[in-house]
């Protein structure tokens, strides 16, 4: 996927030409940032519908009125299907919003976010600073380096999560979608540990989603997809794929882990509900039929 | 909103202006159908990415992607929370989808469909039979009038099932969002009926959301709002008001009407599933707030 900024009589666009052969026009307010890192082009603007949004290489990345149901969405759902998570890894994320989320679990003492892009991490601190500020917490522990390189040398660490919020298979973050990764993932996760990563939309991508579900279930106990509806995405949706060291552990946890989680924050949360969650591994009959399932 | 199909550099594009200020432009294939009718311009093409779309005044109304999606959620969701539909009135769904949905449950015995524009009936007919040939079954009545005077006129008649399937608000759609229109469908319900009807997504209109739930909560008994995910619509999904005349009649009911349904039909539906339809009514969090529930 790729796109750009445009102006047109007048008035300044992004323009997110494809996925394939469907692009999206958002009609922006201002451009507030542009820096060409080592790794991409790193763009900030605020869109007329939909707040400010980060845009890497042309595409909506984190987007203010829909970043809440992505990241409680990736950051809740494995932290609250593992019975005690204490440490966790973020590849990506220089955005601050998953680790923002992951802090509002009191059993989670250590994070480290590996961001491969400085620049990310720089803009966001300066122009989200309602994600990024989530850095400055004492659990947290930034790398700005290769995400495939610190998982390798991370064999001695045991995380309870591994989450991979990345961007797209092509590009800097396509390292993060073979075999290998994932293999070294689990070799670094607790016993009940899960890891969780974008599997791209069956309206998009539908052999993607087949592929990390198909590798998801040979390398883990378990591998469980849910959806993640997110209106600046294409296609409006995007699913997860979580691959879970013991399968066991879920299903025998009682539920007062996420009722006390829910009791005590759901003030704090905009999208996700105790509702929603209980209900976050219903899928689709098409993507059902899709993976087989 | 509005758009309409371009042609550009040898390539032919469907362009959805707005509504607002984002836009979506589908490559496409092949324009097979266009023609101006007394209410709008109806065009029928093949699009690349989401196959073919029925295409109202620019904007994409049915597609063959997602139709699944929305014909399975605004004609089951009611007829399951219903106890025992027998006769249903399809307001609009002059394509089929709605009505071939229906057809699907053995207790309903009648169903009158009335779409105020003939040319969307034959042109469907032609170019989506899998859709329109529902109109064939002996259990269907078809009228090609407005759907406003038809229920003014009904008074007499009974229905379990009200189903507003219509476009936009703006357009040959507005009689069809007002109190006295709902006010009419009520007098024509039964103890148990339930209306729906669409609210718009929360991202695009969130002010039509909260005044249809408003509306629905004063004429009916209760009303319930759920989300249905629909790529090809703005912002990736729309929300259904439902209109109950006695909420106690949903929570009386024991389950076996949706269970017998599932247990004959699941491999007759794309989209909804048991789990799905168990979860239909948990909204988001923002949503909640938004309609203060």
């Amino acid at each position: 996927m790729q796109g750009s900024i445009k102006y047109d009589d007048g008035k300044v666009y992004l323009e997110e030409v494809g996925p394939k052969h469907t692009s999206v026009r958002y009609e922006l307010k201002e451009v507030l940032h542009s820096k060409r890192s080592p790794f991409q082009l790193v763009e900030i603007a605020d869109s007329i519908d939909y707040g400010r949004m980060l845009i890497l290489d042309g595409c909506v990345n984190v987007c203010e009125r829909d970043e809440s149901n992505y990241h409680e969405m990736i950051a809740h759902v494995p932290a609250l299907l593992h019975p005690n998570p204490v440490s966790v890894l973020v590849i990506g994320g220089g955005d601050g919003g998953t680790v923002r989320e992951l802090l509002k679990h009191d059993t989670i003492r250590h994070i480290d976010v590996v961001d491969i892009d400085e620049e990310v991490v720089t803009s966001c601190q300066k122009y989200f600073p309602y994600l990024a500020t989530s850095f400055d917490d004492p659990r947290v522990v930034l790398h700005c380096e290769d995400g495939v390189e610190f998982v390798r040398h991370s064999r001695s660490s045991r995380y309870s999560l591994v989450i991979v919020d990345s961007s797209d298979p092509i590009g800097p973050a396509e390292g993060l979608f073979t075999r290998e990764f994932y293999e070294t993932c689990r070799a670094i996760l607790d016993e009940n540990g899960i890891v969780v990563a974008q599997s791209e939309s069956p309206y998009v991508y539908p052999e993607v989603l087949q592929q990390v579900y198909s590798l998801f279930s040979e390398i883990f106990s378990t591998a469980l997809p849910y959806r993640i509806v997110m209106p600046t995405y294409p296609s409006g949706q995007i699913y997860m794929m979580m691959g879970l060291m013991n399968f066991q552990s879920i299903t025998d946890q009682n539920t007062s882990h996420s009722r006390n989680f829910f009791n005590s924050h759901t003030k704090y949360l905009s999208y996700l509900t105790p509702h929603l969650f209980e209900s976050v591994l219903n899928l689709p009959g098409d993507v059902l039929r899709l993976l087989k399932k």
